[in-house]
């Protein structure tokens, strides 16, 4: 289950190759970590984080190096949750935006926006023969193989449904991943799979896991064995996060909170009332492109402890989506879509952080 | 191999036909070409390039005559490449713009645009048994062969995979536009097919190599059997556009380098530092356009030598898709995707040269 240390190895040396100095000019802009270092839940300094982590753009670089993201999901019955994730992650300022998903959701998702690289590999139940799901299991793998060590970070679950054949696929791309050593940002119908199957991240630090209400109560039920405390929460979800070896947790609210199970963050600036569907897919796309930049930053400056590049992208990711949905409330009041609120990521995080 | 006298009297007849006398207003516009006449690279004169060889807007003119653009591209995988390079072609002016795709990819091209013409005729080894493989691939050439001669300029590689099956289609179809005279860009996965059978272009002076880093470096290793020399680039560009017998070479870079292997050009102002995939689907689309522009300019202008339409095409495109890239960054920052860039072509192209 552990990573195989020759693809860590790959992994890192190209995250040193795809590093580049882009955070040279940024290091007076570093932000106070003393929120993080507490075991009690403080406000973050999310802007702070956001600013550190996201890079110069820098006329020398080139296609890729600003972020190549994947995302596994989008079946017959869902295809809009992992174009908002998708887009979302270029919207932000990723170079590529990959989707692996069934061979019906594609058409559509491609149809979505020309953007975004659709690869129909994964199958439901329905479409293959129980003598052919060994053979098929292993081809869809060996797909999505290929183009793992390209990819910055993985986001599992937007639309992925819970057809038992293509979750066990998905399990498959799950372990591949953490042989890779990519990270994986775990949401939705992803979360299904791994509350129901913990050893898929159980001790994988790489692994980040965004629940929303439900999700998150009934992870708290399986692993911790008791109810959601309201009172604790901080205390909670670090246990929570402890007890899953160290994965990372962006418990969804009207605070965000963060845990790597060694610190808590909560994120509570900006926000917007509306709870339109798919916010939640612009949040894991958004958190998949700060953690590669949180990465590369980390690699970047010399310093003895800023954070997990976890808890960063999902601090800065909070933070964003939150600013967004705010922009985008102030315009559209009660009609605001998810499509609104990645309209106005781009404008967020030049406000945010302006470009020069 | 080489192009048969007949097919082109026939283009050239065409290319007469085609050009009612649009740039007899124009040659008070004649830009410097000392630049272009050095052997060493030097900074080309791109926005005179530009405005010399932009026709004049007629109004006795009818649909076909500012520029009929072909791309062959498009797989199951990649449908957003050959769609960005088509409708690049048409947003800067030509009249009208094909894509040859396979027929997974046609239905979803033709969706992001009624504009565009698309021709679902490519195969992969998928979908073709291996004793029909004959037969099909007579079938696809006769299909794309029937419109050739209408063409300005094909656009290969797109989107177009590394279907072994396919590849073989689209070197037939290269040879028959050779046969034919037609000029042809080469991109994306169209470059990895004649990497790896030089002589599809070899010799063939309407044939433009647009490259990209990594793209440019197999080039080299394979035609000069040495690793990329950035301190001499221009001299090594030189080298290998000769060497392949005098194609014109596009190496895409922070500047960009242009070499017929007789001069060396390089088209250094503007751009942005986004880089978002996809950018190259428009330079190719636009240099089909300039090409053909390029190519009329050429016959209706009474000079001795003024730099070959394929230079001076590619001259044309990376300042356009330079100034595009550049205004749609002002506006959109880290958030501008290939989709904004298209969107900038028409205004950057009034800006350098209005219509009246």
């Amino acid at each position: 289950m552990l990573g195989s240390s020759s693809s860590i190895i790959r992994r890192q040396q190209f995250l040193i190759r795809a590093l580049g100095g882009c955070f040279k000019k940024q290091t007076h802009q570093r932000f106070t970590m003393q929120s993080m270092m507490s075991g009690s839940a403080l406000e973050a300094d999310a802007l702070g984080v956001l600013r550190s982590i996201t890079p110069t753009l820098d006329p020398t670089r080139h296609k890729g190096q600003a972020g190549k993201i994947a995302v596994i999901g989008g079946c017959r019955e869902y295809t809009g949750a992992p174009y908002f994730s998708a887009i979302s992650a270029l919207k932000i300022g990723a170079d590529l935006s990959h989707v692996f998903c069934t061979k019906d959701a594609a058409p559509v998702i491609k149809s979505y926006s020309p953007e975004l690289i659709v690869h129909p590999v994964l199958e439901e139940s329905y479409s293959v023969r129980d003598e052919d799901k060994i053979s098929i299991s292993k081809k869809v793998l060996a797909e999505v193989e290929k183009w793992m060590e390209r990819f910055d970070c993985l986001v599992v679950g937007p639309g992925l449904g819970r057809d038992p054949f293509l979750l066990d696929c998905v399990s498959d791309i799950i372990k591949h991943a953490r042989e890779s050593n990519v990270p994986v940002v775990i949401d939705g119908d992803g979360l299904f799979l791994v509350t129901n199957s913990l050893d898929l991240v159980s001790g994988y630090p790489s692994a980040i896991l965004t629940p929303n209400v439900n999700e998150y109560k009934r992870l708290v039920q399986k692993v911790l064995n008791c109810e959601v405390n309201d009172q604790d929460a901080p205390e909670q979800l670090l246990l929570l996060a402890k007890r899953i070896g160290g994965v990372t947790i962006l418990r969804k609210g009207i605070s965000d909170l963060v845990s790597d199970g060694k610190t808590v963050s909560s994120v509570s600036m900006y926000g917007s009332p509306r709870r339109c569907g798919g916010q939640g897919d612009i949040l894991s796309g958004s958190v998949a492109v700060f953690i590669s930049w949180a990465h590369l930053y980390i690699s970047s400056v010399e310093v003895k402890y800023i954070g997990s590049p976890t808890m960063l992208g999902c601090i800065a990711g909070s933070a964003l989506v939150r600013k967004a949905a705010s922009l985008a409330f102030k315009n559209k009041r009660r009609s605001t879509l998810t499509g609104d609120i990645i309209e106005c990521l781009g404008k967020s995080l030049e406000e945010i952080c302006p470009v020069s």
